[in-house]
């Protein structure tokens, strides 16, 4: 008798094994027809396959990340049938599932190429194949049968791959009259595959070494339904226009130079004027909360980060030591805060009275990220955390975590985030030694989180063994406006760092005690939040921290004084402004400054100038009648004020 | 007939040659008896030295740096005199005169050492020497004739110098029975040094290389007159108490950590609260003059160091370059932020109606000191300099080096520094070509310095080829409170950069044209400008920029909870304000947070919590009598402004 458990904790029996898609069928015919793929005791299996033994299982449909990526891992497959029919000889490479679809790296006949006009011949021919409703059929040979297979084939990659597998069983997948090497799981028949669309190609290394011969890179994502496709292609249309890269361009924010390095963001006027705003704003509400402001170089002594672990952990994959001419002197550059922040902590002896103690800091750090995996402003070799460690008694935790997910409410509020949800990430209770910290501390840390997550309001997934080793966490996820999640703002509980570094303070019992460390930064990183922000607001930006308020537009240069006249008057009143004076008709004028994303477009001309007013043009809303330098003044000084006062 | 031409272009001519001393005789029996040195065209001599030829000459008396030093020199020549009359057997590394003084290295006999204990024995014998009036004698003899009697006076390090001297004469110095070998110049006798004090000893590896031997630093000073040792000893006690490096551990603005390095500040809340004010308040005032913030990476590529030249510059001596893992891939951690401006520029087309653009930025840079330089915050590895670098044409220089003037002007008002002069670099007229940039731009810049300067009334001394080879400067001098000179602030043009980074505009010609940069640094560094401001103020900062404004003083526990409502209130309304809540007795905390130099202490208790007042007392200047906390706000509010209203 096999006991299969499900996830709500009912048991079903079995006399005889039992595949995934029976259990289904089992609990009803609809559920078979959308399951995809089975999670067996925390393992990603085939439908197909035979469960022998008890087991906990949990069937995933489309809307589970795991269900996802057997289709589009299988679609990968498909279209590897589809180029092996259109392009006989074709050698393949790898072909992996991804965050958002799926790509095969092919190396294709000598003397043929695939490009993007080729694309649409290809998903033709994955739709037929799709339609001929073929099995993916799982097969177990031994590691020579698998050689001598891909070698009588002359596939040489799968050569290589397969030698350099472990003595054993070699899994296969085959489709219709494809096979492949895969590890799998897949979908049960290729008929589940209703939708495809191949979204580009690229050049790639094979194994990401240049060394090797560069092969064809496809990708492409599919989707069981095809309105499911369509929603997809709308959403890729609006971010492709929400690119912060595009916006950041248009809006002059910040800048790329080869010269300086890969990676590394040159933040021009208005985007350091944006960063400044974000910053006092949060300086502001950390104020409020009891935060200190302190300063760190960007290096230190390697010693520092042998005391911290960081140097063992970004070591070797990072920039290098700095050496001096002073044998023996190394620094690194830093990658974390958090060791200069526990000097500061040690500077003076520390008492109970003092604590907790929040120390934040806008500090750059440099990881060194691969060039091929840099993109824009999201990731980065160099960024400004919007960082803070809180030192604090075990009895203050709960309401310290209350505090900072105070702060990322008002973020969250001032930004126009509303639709998010968070985190707890605890340790796996079966496998405590793998953590550093008391049992009772941890547990006094689980419930602080929980709870403050709970007294918060806060909506929450909780897993279990998702902590880090040294300590239990709160991740933030927010939706943005065109529906796609980031991570953003971490809380983070260490009773490591205080461990390595012997931070102490003095209780009321005049003992020595260890303070718990809380990092946390609501943004993240100023880089990928600026980027994040950009993309759900299309690089609208509520008034009051856009970094230009209103733009002046004489109508013709005769105006240029007086448009300067108002923009000084504004100015002085704080309101940023700006002046086109150039030498251009004013609908394009007004079409370039839209294009700028400045809220308020003031044009004047000779009846303005009479009247001492202001025609005014909201971006995207067109007319909004004319007043005086003075009302208008007021009117955004109002705006600013409201949306301030409904943050604070 | 010899002919020499005086500073002010007269000239006196002499029938066979002529030293300096007969000059001074000639010119005036009392200048005779003050002079010190003599520089024969530009090159610096003893006043007993014969004038053979034609010559410009310059005489120098204890006023000039050229007449101290030759008076220093001499004077480490009259300790080592007095050393080897005291500790017979002492062998002697080098003597030099320094900024402020002089020292002689020197090697004691086995078994012998001079402690501080010991100096008052040595400045007597020293004085007893002085006071036999010895003539200070040059005499020229061969390098072998020279060691050999190093060799046989047994004292190697000389012999060692010697023996790396060029073939040749060498010259040596006498006094009495001690000879020594020396360049000179040279007092032309012992008697002038009238008043000496030796000031401290140290350790000193022989020529700086720890794998030689440890020889003992003797420093001392002396003076012409009596009464300037007076004042220098008065001066130094003073400049003791407003050490920065005392005052900033008191005030708990700054700090070091071994684990982080050498000469890499960490600014503690309050020290980074006193940075923000200060950037702050330069950015408002940058604002109002057309600047605009940028942001930067601390680190770039080499190639980037490459076009700048600062690689070669900074290359071998400083922090090595940073490697990673990607073969061949370098970076640099940035000397300079102008590099990475210049790359901002380059971002876009520029045309003549964007100029003069103006990129600032408290940008961090690098640059390696030896450990033995490192001081406090003057000599730093890692430090913030408030940078800004101009964009112009030519013709808009001389209007903006006004503007820059008075950028500094503002700020050497609002920081009561209110003794300064300026010196003008102007390049060597008879040596063009060691010049970039055409003669006629720099005609054009060095009248627009001059004509800057003379326009806002500035005190100047210009010197003339003392410009940078890429353009001409100005540098401001400032007097702090006790007397003692700092250099703070530069205004530097600069027609290389543009040249290696290949800037351009489209002028109204429609051609492209090079601009010309301007760096410059109102501050210098925040690390150097606040050491020097905590020692001109005696950490006694304007209230408008001190960290903590007001304190509150509870006379008992009792009253905590009325002095926190009372700080509270005050923090509403943006007055810095901290409570002293310890269990300590009210004298006791008056005198800790005078040390913290506070300025203004609130004292309340039953009499101050009743009438919702409160007492107050004025750092140094004791009680103050007591008012409402409303009418204590609006007081600090008043001053404040008024402050910031005569600075802007």
């Amino acid at each position: 008798m096999i006991h299969i458990t499900l996830p709500d904790g009912s048991v079903k029996q079995y006399e005889s094994p039992v595949t995934g898609y029976e259990i289904a069928k089992d609990i009803s015919p609809r559920l078979a027809k959308e399951v995809l793929s089975v999670s067996v005791n925390d393992e990603l299996w085939d439908l197909q396959r035979q469960i022998t033994a008890d087991a906990n299982i949990k069937l995933h449909k489309w809307d589970d990340k795991e269900g996802q990526h057997a289709f589009w891992h299988s679609s990968a497959h498909l279209m590897a049938e589809a180029i092996e029919a259109l392009y006989p000889g074709t050698k393949f490479g790898i072909g992996p599932a991804i965050d958002s679809g799926f790509y095969y790296d092919v190396d294709l006949p000598q003397g043929q190429v695939i490009a993007e006009k080729d694309l649409p011949l290809i998903e033709k021919k994955m739709l037929e194949l799709a339609r001929q409703k073929n099995d993916i059929v799982r097969s177990d040979i031994s590691k020579d049968e698998a050689i001598a297979m891909f070698e009588k084939k002359g596939d040489e990659y799968k050569v290589e791959l397969i030698s350099e597998l472990e003595d054993g069983t070699i899994s296969l997948y085959s489709q219709g009259n494809f096979t492949d090497l895969c590890r799998g799981p897949h979908l049960p028949n290729t008929e589940l595959i209703k939708a495809i669309k191949l979204t580009s190609i690229a050049g790639a290394y094979w194994r990401g070494n240049e060394k090797n011969k560069m092969l064809t890179r496809v990708y492409g994502i599919t989707f069981p339904k095809a309105k499911l496709l369509d929603e997809y292609l709308v959403l890729m249309e609006e971010a492709k226009k929400r690119d912060h890269r595009k916006i950041g361009k248009e809006m002059d924010l910040f800048t790329f130079s080869q010269d300086v390095g890969m990676g590394l963001p040159l933040w021009m006027p208005k985007g350091a004027q944006l960063r400044e705003q974000l910053e006092t704003f949060l300086k502001k509400v950390q104020k409020q909360f009891g935060y200190e402001q302190v300063l760190t170089p960007h290096i230190g002594d390697v010693k520092l980060y042998k005391t911290s672990g960081h140097y063992d952990k970004y070591g070797k994959d990072s920039f290098q030591p700095i050496h001096t001419p002073q044998e023996g002197e190394e620094y690194l550059l830093k990658p974390m805060n958090c060791p200069h922040h526990c000097e500061i902590y040690k500077a003076r002896p520390r008492s109970y009275k003092d604590l907790p103690i929040r120390y934040a800091e806008f500090g750059t750090v440099y990881r060194y990220e691969q060039s091929g995996e840099l993109h824009g402003l999201t990731r980065v070799r160099g960024f400004t955390q919007d960082d803070a460690h809180i030192f604090c008694t075990p009895d203050q935790l709960k309401d310290e975590f209350k505090k900072v997910i105070d702060i990322i409410f008002i973020i969250f509020k001032a930004l126009e985030f509303n639709d998010y949800t968070a985190q707890i990430s605890l340790r796996d209770p079966k496998n405590t030694e793998k953590y550093i910290g008391s049992d009772e501390n941890w547990e006094k840390a689980e419930r602080a989180i929980v709870e403050a997550a709970a007294e918060k309001g806060l909506r929450t997934v909780t897993e279990t063994g998702e902590a880090a080793f040294y300590g239990p966490k709160l991740d933030f996820m927010i939706k943005d406006a065109v529906g796609r999640s980031w991570q953003l703002g971490t809380i983070q509980v260490d009773y490591n760092l205080p461990e390595r570094f012997e931070l102490e303070y003095t209780g009321a019992d005049n003992q020595k005690h260890r303070p718990i460390m809380i990092h946390r930064a609501p943004f993240g990183s100023m880089e990928r939040f600026v980027a994040v922000l950009i993309e759900h607001t299309a690089g609208k930006f509520p008034l009051w921290l856009t970094p230009e308020q209103v733009v002046v537009l004489p109508i013709s240069e005769k105006f240029n004084d007086y448009a300067r006249k108002v923009s000084n008057i504004l100015n002085i009143s704080d309101i940023r402004t700006v002046v086109d004076d150039r030498n251009e008709k004013i609908g394009r004028k007004i079409r370039d400054n839209e294009l700028k994303r400045i809220p308020y477009l003031l044009i004047v001309g000779e009846k303005e100038e009479a009247d001492q007013s202001v025609s005014i043009r909201r971006q995207g809303q067109g007319d909004k009648g004319s007043m005086s330098i003075d009302d208008f003044a007021r009117l955004i000084k109002n705006e600013v004020e409201e949306q301030l006062a409904s943050i604070y």
